[in-house]
């Protein structure tokens, strides 16, 4: 962007616009490891200091780039090459409503996942999304990325959940997108575009989100396989069975091996995988249930089971899922996670390649993830100066993936990481459609340019 | 249309293209009550014909009006003024897959909602959605219009059970949206746009959808209330007691009137109120939900209750919900089905509008429905002659419906019968949003023209 604006903008938008290096250095990265310094950053506290920014971002032609928690997988909420100004909406963090009458909750976008979910779990009330960075991860990030996280598998991901939004639109016109109510058919579903959008299309200043009723009771289990074909046939079978679990997490064995002392097992042979499953409801549905799944987990052949019938052995066995992303992310200066999706009873061809492909480009493969949708987070890590390589293996990766049927991402969205490969998977023609979408919101090009479409 | 080009589109559709008068009949209404002949209908059994008549329809500038059983209540399959031709695909009627083990089905566009469900339900697995016409409705119908039904309290609508499709573009491209995964976030939601686009973006050929497990049992009652009011208090005190009900259905005073010789219990007074719960799961979660269910009722106020233990018992009481829906239609030769949507709290505001709505314009007023999505459907019957009448009903009804903070429709659509009412609701910049992304997809307007935008 002309650097010569910034004085101009900082005497339009007064204390909360910055541009000294250490304020935007607090927004030069997010958890891609991906890096790039914007010109300036910006914490607007209401929709009104937005438009303002929007305004001046369509009379001046330079770039806005919204972020939430900057917990994204993708780059999604960095700046280009171009520069540009971050605009942070972490700072917008009221819970305006929790109407128990009508069961939805209205936030602004900064309001935290963990803060909605605790507070409606307060009044008896669930929001499922639950991706991993929840404590952290804010409402807009979520809805600008359409985050998922393992209660997905029997809840659904965000879209299903966001009845409607406000968004400023790239020239500072604010717009009502969906509705307030639980249902609603009124138009082209606006609210679902923007929802998955990447801040592409706007900046979501607030949302009108559904929620049910909290189920009373979670139980939980672990069950070891000798490899993860018998876990997935187990998945098939629990899925198939009348039960939807409210978790349903792989790990493979190069998983299993970096958190081996925690554990209460040794692990057999080279090819071991763990599932952690979850049950919710009443109390006797949720005891019912997850020992229906540990008898279908042992029918399948699991070698052995680790039920976890309290909050805290349940605890225990989520931080073993917890340790795993943590030493991955520990074990090498360069990571790389994909996040891909193949029809569930591909997931075992999937792994499979993933030994191979690691030798292949000399780097570490692990995989863990949201089995009951297919979902596996594939994580490549590396040496010092190995991102070329490892972006080499993940084009391969979405090759297989996408020969199996599936698709690049399931949760964390393409930002600039997967830019390269969405036209692996996505028609001329579709692509067209989405570009042309794209300039019907922002005809200049302002709003967070250069990421998703090609 | 231009007609001379009918005898080009003939040598060309083949056998299954149609311009006598009796073909045209059978295409010239919907449940919406309008009437509108087109010039020729199409019955193509591929996705390649279809293309051929889109490209002839791009070459030479004539409407295609999709249609699938013709169930719909807003005209929205229907030809306008300037004629055209229907392309009805309920013809494309195969399952072509029902896949256990990743839990969904691939579909054509004209399989009946029922059929699937049933297909689903022999391999234990469920598909939801449930719009009252299920029995005749087809899937591609329900996506154009995201479709709801009783169930979507529990299980969401036709939108969030939709992971993928094809659709021919208005040039005769076509193109594949969304994904063939449980998940998927590459790009901007195009199959989500298609859904309750109501056919003005392209023609769905094929449909993915996701299947969840079926239900083992399911139980229902029925509450009869002084008044709505104290209905509604129990929907709320239901909702937040930690159990969702798979259907709460509300009917007013004028809709028990037309029934009341199916009802074990006289009618206490002028404003009594009537719901139809169910409760599914396994076996005993049922049982005991749909007995705390009972037992919510009569702490709100249930003067009576008719618990309905076994499937033929359960049935009664459907058929009662289904003859008051038929007995409305009977009762005039001029009937309107509005569904509107209101927070849920809101609903016994809006019932308590309606007697003096009906006296006001001199109409009958009837209302029913989807009592825990806040959609109650209102159905305005007047004498010979009474339509504009209805309407000018209806859009008062809207306009108390959008102060009490709803929307006009939650599951029919807007098509033509709602078309007038549109920009009460949504804003200019909402509706001019919306041109402009018909406009990237039907640059000539060629797809269902005049429906759904003003």
């Amino acid at each position: 962007m002309d650097t010569a604006l910034l004085p101009h903008l900082t005497r339009e938008l007064g204390s909360r616009f910055f541009v000294a290096p250490e304020a935007l250095a607090t927004v030069a990265t997010d958890d891609s490891g991906l890096v790039a310094l914007p010109d300036a950053v910006f914490f607007p506290k209401t929709t009104r200091e937005i438009v303002k920014l929007l305004r001046l971002a369509d009379r001046y032609g330079f770039p806005v780039i919204p972020r939430g928690a900057g917990t994204g997988l993708s780059g999604g909420c960095l700046a280009t090459g171009d520069g540009g100004v971050v605009v942070v909406t972490s700072t917008m963090d009221r819970i305006l409503a929790l109407d128990t009458e009508n069961l939805i909750a209205v936030v602004e976008p900064g309001v935290v996942t963990k803060t909605l979910r605790d507070a409606a779990a307060s009044v008896g009330l669930f929001y499922p999304p639950d991706p991993a960075s929840l404590a952290t991860c804010t409402l807009g990030g979520n809805a600008a990325t359409n985050a998922g996280g393992p209660a997905c598998v029997k809840y659904g991901v965000t879209r299903d959940y966001v009845l409607g939004l406000v968004a400023v639109l790239p020239d500072g016109d604010a717009v009502r997108a969906g509705v307030a109510t639980r249902k609603g058919v009124v138009g082209y579903d606006l609210a679902g575009l923007f929802v998955g959008s990447e801040g592409t299309l706007g900046v979501i200043t607030e949302l009108t989100v559904k929620l049910i009723p909290h189920p009373r009771e979670v139980r939980a289990t672990a069950a070891l396989f000798p490899d993860a074909r018998t876990a997935v046939t187990a998945v098939a079978a629990i899925m198939a069975s009348g039960v939807t679990p409210s978790a349903v997490e792989l790990m493979d064995r190069a998983c299993l091996g970096l958190v081996e002392e925690l554990l209460p097992f040794a692990l057999p042979g080279d090819e071991a995988a763990l599932l952690l499953l979850e049950a919710d409801g009443d109390p006797d549905t949720a005891a019912r249930d997850i020992g229906r799944i540990e008898a279908l987990c042992k029918d399948a052949g699991a070698l052995a089971l680790l039920p976890a019938p309290d909050a805290a052995r349940r605890e225990a066995l989520w931080d073993i899922r917890r340790q795993t992303s943590t030493r991955i992310h520990e074990s090498a200066p360069v990571y790389l996670s994909e996040d891909v999706v193949v029809p569930i009873a591909r997931i075992p061809d999937l792994i499979s390649e993933l030994p191979g492909l690691g030798r292949r480009f000399g780097l570490g493969v692990f995989a863990f993830g949201h089995a009951g949708d297919g979902n596996i987070h594939v994580n490549i890590t590396g040496g010092e100066g190995s991102r070329d390589r490892c972006a080499s293996l993940a084009r391969a990766l979405i090759e297989i993936v996408l020969a199996l049927g599936g698709t690049m991402s399931g949760e964390h969205g393409i930002g600039l990481a997967k830019k390269p490969f969405v036209a692996m998977e996505l028609s001329p023609r579709s692509i067209a459609l989405q570009q042309g979408i794209k300039a019907v919101f922002d005809p200049k090009g302002v709003m967070n340019p250069g990421k998703v479409l090609p």
